[in-house]
């Protein structure tokens, strides 16, 4: 009931749209000059990687990491390159977790998927190289200081890795797929498995703009809850939304077994559960001294997205 | 004729038998430090990084790198970390290299490969969470200033990824298998896949030390040599090796029609390339005027080696 009010009083806000897409731009042409091109050797990879990266992409990580930096009033240019990094990582693992050993999906934004298109060692290695390339990328960054890309390549690698990042969430996905799940067993798997690149995103804005501690703790709850609300959203969406909508067969999650929020709690509880992340990312910039509208707006996106 | 009398003079030398294994045992001991314990979730995924990790190494990128950095002077703590960031980048590779679709090797070391003791999955996942802990030990060694270990994260993405790195090696190599190879595409996927690293090896191990532009021109053409010495002796073990020496099964290269030098050269040749490369790693270090003993010893440890 709460989540269908707060949906249709920002549904179709053209600023957040303005906005998404604004960033998605300025993103898609940067990713384009960092990635090697399709005519440069190795070929085969290059072009798998950029079939996956320029897939259509909504960039939500990078307009995250953009939107918070903004806040603080860091220069876009300063955000740039860690935002293409952020996207890298976000695609490399797509492209792992759709293999045939991992998740098996054939069909990812309404194409087909890496090894489909190629092969499986060559989305292996496409996936393998776009994870470098994401640390190369922070790493070479010349807007920043030094001491200041050394806090974003680790930032980023702990959120990636194990034992309480993506990799260790995908982990915790996949073992959890043959038997029952637990309601905050599955609050892990998304906290690690989506919600520790989103948090990374956003708390790597916070860095570049120069915000101080309370700023960064207010940053991280907000993205924590922000996380937790896209995960379950995307579970939402999984039983309600079109195949035409999505991009994707939906249903999917349920015949795979997937543990996902639906099916842990019921359709009630998730939504329940959505309205609460929603409100509660609303509270943790409530304490923000700077104009948060461009966060608000990113929550309420999240929540009222179709796809 | 000229690698059997070099050969004579160094084998078993026991200083450099000596060195390896001190390294190894250090680096052994951090390594142990770095990662994550299989007692902690998500236990299978540990697990699988351990398995391959511990799995009997040489540690040979770690003992260049402190090779390299002790001849200009580092103190061994400084060198430490990245020398085990090295080694977790090439574990990673070896896990991914070995998986079904890529080069299908069921045994290494001995003992079975990563994706036969545990699964695809969780192999794949455990070489994805090594290459993020990888930079994330190199961003978070507090013994380096930032800006060294920005210069350290740059130098081993570069040499790990796409387009002339160990990715680029590893998808020329799979290219180059069903077609044949000419002998200058050849070095060039030596030079890239397994050179790539061990360059980056030697160089971040003369960076960590402070080395001048012409020290680090010298040792890259040290390392570039080493490179190749340390990968056509691969391949010369693989047609001559007995199993035991190798623990694997010798001849698989000709079986899986891999482009390697004895393939495409014939022996003789490849014993005189061997030569070259050995020689010339050697005239590398010759301007330098540190001493220079430790380098001469690796480079004639790999002439000599048996597996």
């Amino acid at each position: 009931m709460m989540v269908h009010s707060s949906v249709s009083s920002v549904v179709n806000n053209p600023i957040a749209t303005e906005f998404l897409a604004s960033c998605r731009l300025t993103v898609d042409a940067e990713l384009d000059r960092l990635i090697p091109k399709e005519s440069e050797s190795p070929q085969r990879v290059h072009s798998a990687i950029r079939w996956s990266v320029f897939a259509g992409g909504k960039r939500f990580r990078p307009a995250l990491l953009m939107a918070v930096g903004q806040t603080f009033g860091a220069p876009p240019d300063h955000l740039l390159r860690t935002a293409c990094a952020l996207e890298m990582i976000h695609t490399y693992s797509l492209i792992h977790d759709d293999l045939p050993s991992m998740d098996n999906d054939d069909l990812r934004r309404g194409r087909a998927t890496c090894h489909v298109k190629f092969d499986e060692a060559t989305a292996i290695l496409a996936g393998d190289a776009l994870q470098a390339l994401a640390f190369q990328t922070i790493a070479e960054d010349e807007e920043l200081a030094p001491a200041l890309r050394i806090r974003l390549v680790a930032e980023v690698a702990r959120a990636s890795g194990v034992p309480e990042g993506m990799v260790a969430g995908q982990a915790l996905d996949l073992e959890a797929e043959s038997r029952d799940v637990k309601g905050d067993e599955l609050e892990t798997i998304h906290h690690q498995k989506t919600g520790a690149l989103i948090r990374a995103a956003a708390r790597c804005g916070a860095m570049i703009a120069g915000a101080n501690e309370p700023e960064l703790e207010a940053i991280t709850a907000y993205a924590t809850n922000l996380g937790l609300l896209f995960q379950i959203t995307d579970d939402l969406l999984d039983v309600t939304a079109t195949a035409e909508d999505l991009g994707k067969t939906p249903g999917k999650d349920a015949r795979a077994q997937k543990a996902t929020f639906p099916a842990v709690h019921g359709i009630e509880v998730t939504r329940q559960r959505i309205a609460l992340a929603h409100r509660t990312s609303h509270e943790a910039i409530a304490r923000l001294v700077c104009p948060t509208g461009k966060l608000s707006m990113i929550a309420d996106f999240i929540l009222e997205r179709k796809a």
